[in-house]
């Protein structure tokens, strides 16, 4: 036996850490670069929308410009985050390249105009397009290019959001109901947190979402409140129910949209029109856009779910509407920043009505909507650490394991497999 | 359609909860007890081996009580942790009840005569040996069974080192090499939280490791430093291969002691005097027992590795020695202490080597060792955060996840199983 044989299993895990660094770093820089155009973009795109209040009546046409463009040129990229997904499952057709362009300039455009969108789609597209274009041009076998896309999702997730070891545990974590593997374990750790400090480099920083609650306590002095906790498991059943009505709302919009308007580059003009309807009628303009930061201390914004003392009972319900009717009609962006609009909103109402610290359940609203509507609990305990602090572990973990039993089977990504049925 | 047929997808997962909760919480509260109780003899039995010190020349004689007793009375219980994961797998002759008396009182007697153990194998025990007794009692079928002793797994892993988060997914981690199934993510969590807090209740804490390095970042307000980040993964990957090492350091052991004294019984006395000499050739008692404090600021202990200024550059690989020594004799207790031990130790070194912060790198040994040796690098990343906060969470994931991947296919758990190899 040589030295190198008996060394094989011991360097050659390690070895193959070597390789997946050269592979996975110049990627992850590309798509932390990209996520940082893309989020300055987007806060240009909603300064302007607040600055020239007319843009809202582009939506509909705006939409429709879109609809157009992909159904031209961007059929093979149409499939989106579930391409990417599938490609994971079942390696074939590959990712296309021009997905990452699409995608970037169709969400700043749904932004723009007042569309009800998110980010996360688009991070994980551009995670995913650029992935898909390196594996071709190493020539990566089907393996390869499973582990490289996972990597490219968690390049997006962390950039986007500046969760690293969230990205890495959500692009394992969104593949299969009830399960995790960990073949990408390190191609997935080394490329969310590449992403994340590409991102950081540009300049581009995150909005902080402060949580007093805990906040001070020291680290492994954790004391369990179990009225608390009780609370915070009916709020995590809440917020399960909920990402499962925002899921199943999702597809029934969709074909209702189908049945309405059989030709899909027209569609995005009935979406358009129905939300300057819905402004109109609500004579509001808080649910429109990102939700991140509200225009006023009162509007209901992400923000002010934690910081403002005034509870907004039903914004959640109104920011769902207003997300499945923009994205079911064929806008683009993502689900997962208004699922973090709906879920700290409907945390902020459940503080309200059971007594909680209001800050801690926007926080746990925040993550567990989208535990439960993404079926990845454990990618959400790990956010919300990130964000929040270790403080209030065990009630994160409550939170989202809950939400995650109670949604069910749905999804937002269709292309999920279930692995390990809930029960 | 009724409309109990309607509500049943909805509420036939949150039904399950209600019945898991209903079986795990008593489950729970007695392990969380006998925990309590545990915790408390092993620092009566840590504070007599101080006071007095000519216990240590009885440690031969005591282990050969031990071995004669579970050669007597404890053979079915004498597989441990591993019967315990072999029965989650396929379920079978069950977890005897007497598991219980018999590990708590051999590990406080290792203990007060000075072995070098631990307490998560007496602590996962105690929890298997409930749970099985309850299952019994209850007439569980065998997938009932699997999911009680995974929430039997989780609430002693939880109350015995204050870390439920981590507990709950150590339960559902440990079973298989690079996998995790979400079949019991909420009986571990229940039984996790309780386990904990039932503990808490009687008046037993936990030793605090402070870790002032991020100690006061601002929750998500993390911005990485590169150049640590390198010297953090070059340290995980030597607490990967010294997890590696100390497992398989145990199986040689093992069978040196085997080929040694073929009758099991008396394999504990030569344990004993191998000690006794190593004291008496080192002219210190630092390795023996738990050793979390130290009996002086300068001796090597867990605490010490963080606070004291004294680098200790080869206390790990004698605490390394003197623990299989022990366990491989037929002492009882558990590795994952002396893990801790070996982890701070190593990460200290390594800190004067490096020029990293001592804490810090403390820290991230205490746990990465352990989630190399144990395979559960996600369980280790959320230990780590419950016990030192979420500032370092990123340099605890590159860790614990690098030496994961560098430990290889050894394992401290004979009895799991390879599910995704690592590569």
């Amino acid at each position: 036996m040589t030295l190198r044989d008996r060394a094989a299993p011991w360097a050659g895990p390690m070895a193959a850490v070597g390789t997946w660094l050269c592979l996975t770093v110049p990627m992850a820089a590309i798509v932390g670069s990209l996520c940082a155009l893309f989020l300055w973009s987007l806060d240009r795109a909603t300064q302007a929308r607040l600055d020239y209040p007319w843009l809202l009546y582009g939506l509909p046409v705006a939409g429709v410009v879109i609809g157009f463009v992909y159904h031209w040129v961007g059929r093979p990229a149409e499939g989106g985050n579930n391409l990417i997904v599938d490609q994971i499952h079942e390696p074939g057709g590959g990712v296309p390249l021009r997905m990452a362009p699409l995608i970037l300039v169709s969400t700043v455009i749904t932004h723009l105009f007042g569309g009800s969108a998110g980010r996360e789609g688009t991070a994980v597209q551009l995670g995913g397009s650029i992935a898909g274009g390196i594996a071709r041009l190493c020539r990566l076998d089907a393996a390869e290019l499973r582990i490289l896309l996972m990597g490219g999702i968690a390049a997006g997730f962390g950039a986007v959001f500046g969760t690293p070891v969230a990205g890495a545990v959500f692009a394992l974590e969104v593949l299969t109901i009830g399960r995790i593997e960990y073949e990408a374990l390190i191609p997935c750790l080394i490329a969310a947190v590449t992403g994340d400090w590409v991102c950081h480099a540009w300049g581009v920083g995150h909005v902080h979402y402060p949580v007093a609650f805990l906040a001070g306590a020291e680290a492994g002095g954790f004391t369990l409140d179990g009225v608390l906790l009780a609370k915070v498991a009916i709020a995590g059943i809440a917020f399960g129910l909920a990402a499962r009505l925002f899921s199943e709302a999702s597809h029934l919009v969709q074909t209702l949209y189908k049945a309405l308007c059989p030709y899909a580059p027209l569609r995005p003009a009935i979406g358009g029109l129905l939300v300057i309807g819905l402004v109109h009628a609500l004579g509001t303009r808080e649910y429109l856009g990102i939700g991140v930061i509200g225009a006023t201390p009162e509007d209901a914004s992400i923000l002010n779910f934690f910081i403002s003392p005034v509870v907004h009972d039903w914004s959640w319900l109104w920011k769902m509407l207003f997300t499945v009717i923009t994205l079911g009609a064929g806008f683009k962006g993502g689900e997962v920043t208004p699922l973090f609009f709906i879920g700290a909103g409907l945390g902020n109402a459940l503080s309200g009505l059971l007594g909680a610290p209001p800050d801690l359940f926007a926080a746990l609203g925040f993550v567990a909507l989208f535990a439960g509507a993404a079926n990845t609990p454990l990618a959400c305990v790990i956010m919300g650490i990130e964000l929040f602090g270790a403080g209030p572990t065990v009630y994160l973990a409550t939170a989202c394991f809950l939400a995650y039993m109670a949604s069910g089977h749905s999804s937002i990504y269709l292309s999920q497999r279930v692995g390990i049925a809930k029960r």
